[in-house]
């Protein structure tokens, strides 16, 4: 791996980054509301707030970084790789800012998430996750159509968008006159949490920050423990379709390693449980990958007793399916 | 039936009523956010916008009549009948107030329902629907005790109380910067379209208001179009558990015949119809009876084409084995 590109004299993501984003993104994206029950409180023994980016345009916080990014493209045409939920964003994005967008999506990514993004007007390219790289068929398209490849993560554009969620934390919980904690937000690449954690410090000098990921795919927990930036093992599935990514990222992993206290790590069984439990105590449609932190918090994972915590739902595309499977199955 | 009370010189709720409601739940209710969705306005052919309600606490917007009401009464317990969503709403109303409650509910309510109502601290008595009368009960309780019977709609408080989503509604619409021309409430009683159409019309004096109603349990729609009350006949069932009320209020009929255009009659298809759209389009858990309104716009029985039209999901308080079936059923 090649080392970090960052240079000692411009941080890679500032405060400043996150609120030109909150301005590209004002009256575009949707302010998602921070949900809280008095069940789940009453369950984890601390204040519990969910980001419910589910409710989301594209149903996911990729839409942030999308437009963020592709706002400020110069080219016709964008070109984006994604298993499913940053290709919705770049594709509505895209749409939104008169683009045309090619999104490459593995084969077996849910329906939902490939349908939606035919659906927002963008060319789909689907590719086999175990024998292709998604990255090479990316950079042909660039190559050949001069289009901008729109990264999923590692883009201080990118994360300065998804950023804004945190920032809309750190001010909703303003708004209801609470300090929070801690906070986690689910890690594939590592950009939701690089881009929130540099907002809620700002508003939270002291707030402890984690990432969380399922159990097999603990890339980042691994990573921040070692101090660099370690791989999962390839030839693994999840159900957490969202986060799969590889390892964490380069530009993402210097911002992390330095903000994050430690990469949480959830068991799948967990994971659906806290599908289970927004369910009936948020009434919000959270996909497997979009309920790890949430998950992390209601196992007791993350420690939440006489405290607030924050945590990013990050995302709802779940085929019906999976979900009624998931419902059912307690 | 008795004739409306309505006395000539004070009408039965104002604008002023529903903001003092307002003033009341700051900071105590949710402000739910209005939803929409790139995929419904294009089914529509219209800009729909979608009060959630189900984010509401206790899952629906209850909450807010009970709490509007209880803010209000002097005794030291209080008493409510209902088929679930007015028991969670007065059972946590009266929790934070520090009051006692009693509530007498339908053997058969949904368990999530029931649950709900006793993890708030309520006391829960159950009857038999078909068989024994809520009111009598009722009534007999608040004669033992001395408690407060919180009626589910007849009552000024209660539907200045539900009022405030209609507030928030036209509050959020003017933030988009849009005009409601139509909007549609499910109605049981009629307290929740009553109170928000007077609040609706203090912003968009042209606006349609419309109740809705699962085929069977139409009684709305036949009184509005015969300018009395009329009953449903006895003994039938629906899907649609919240919206059960045998005929429309006393006082919400008379403050509704004077503002709907009329009711719309939703088969239960399209209701199931609506609950997969909400979760596939605005990751929103709604229940049955909350999705009627939405279910009504997305068949074209409210017609939105060309307009911006405003529906309100009621509530999201159903059971997982049931929301499962309906998700899977297509």
């Amino acid at each position: 791996m090649t080392s970090a590109t960052a240079q000692a004299d411009r941080p890679l993501l500032t405060i400043e980054d996150v609120r030109r984003a909150a301005a590209r993104l004002k009256g575009i994206a949707v302010r998602t509301p921070l949900l809280e029950s008095e069940a789940l409180n009453a369950r984890v023994g601390g204040r519990l707030l969910v980001k419910a980016e589910p409710l989301q345009r594209t149903g996911s916080f990729k839409f942030r970084g999308a437009y963020n990014t592709i706002s400020q493209v110069e080219a016709a045409a964008v070109v984006a790789y994604s298993s499913g939920n940053h290709a919705q964003g770049v594709a509505l994005a895209a749409r939104l800012l008169g683009k045309k967008a090619t999104i490459v999506m593995p084969a077996d990514a849910p329906r939902i998430k490939l349908e939606n993004t035919k659906a927002m007007g963008a060319e789909v390219v689907t590719y086999d996750r175990f024998g292709e790289s998604r990255e090479a068929i990316g950079e042909e398209i660039v190559a050949r159509t001069g289009a901008a490849l729109v990264k999923p993560y590692d883009d201080s554009r990118i994360m300065a968008g998804q950023g804004t969620a945190g920032l809309e934390i750190a001010e909703q919980a303003r708004e209801l006159g609470v300090t929070i904690d801690a906070a986690a937000a689910n890690s594939s690449g590592g950009g939701l949490i690089a881009g929130c954690g540099v907002a809620l410090r700002e508003f939270f000098p002291e707030i402890e920050l984690h990432c969380a990921e399922p159990a097999g795919f603990d890339d980042h927990a691994r990573s921040l423990s070692a101090g660099e930036r370690l791989s999962n093992e390839p030839g693994r599935s999840s159900i957490c379709d969202a986060l799969l990514s590889p390892n964490p990222g380069e530009l993402t992993f210097e911002i992390n390693r330095r903000q994050l206290k430690s990469g949480l790590v959830v068991e799948e069984a967990l994971v659906r449980e806290a599908m289970r439990a927004a369910f009936r105590e948020l009434k919000l449609v959270i996909e497997p990958g979009g309920a790890v932190a949430l998950a992390a918090a209601l196992s007791g994972i993350l420690d939440c007793r006489g405290r607030t915590v924050a945590v990013v739902a990050s995302g709802g595309n779940v085929d019906p399916a999976l979900y009624a499977e998931i419902l059912t199955e307690a």
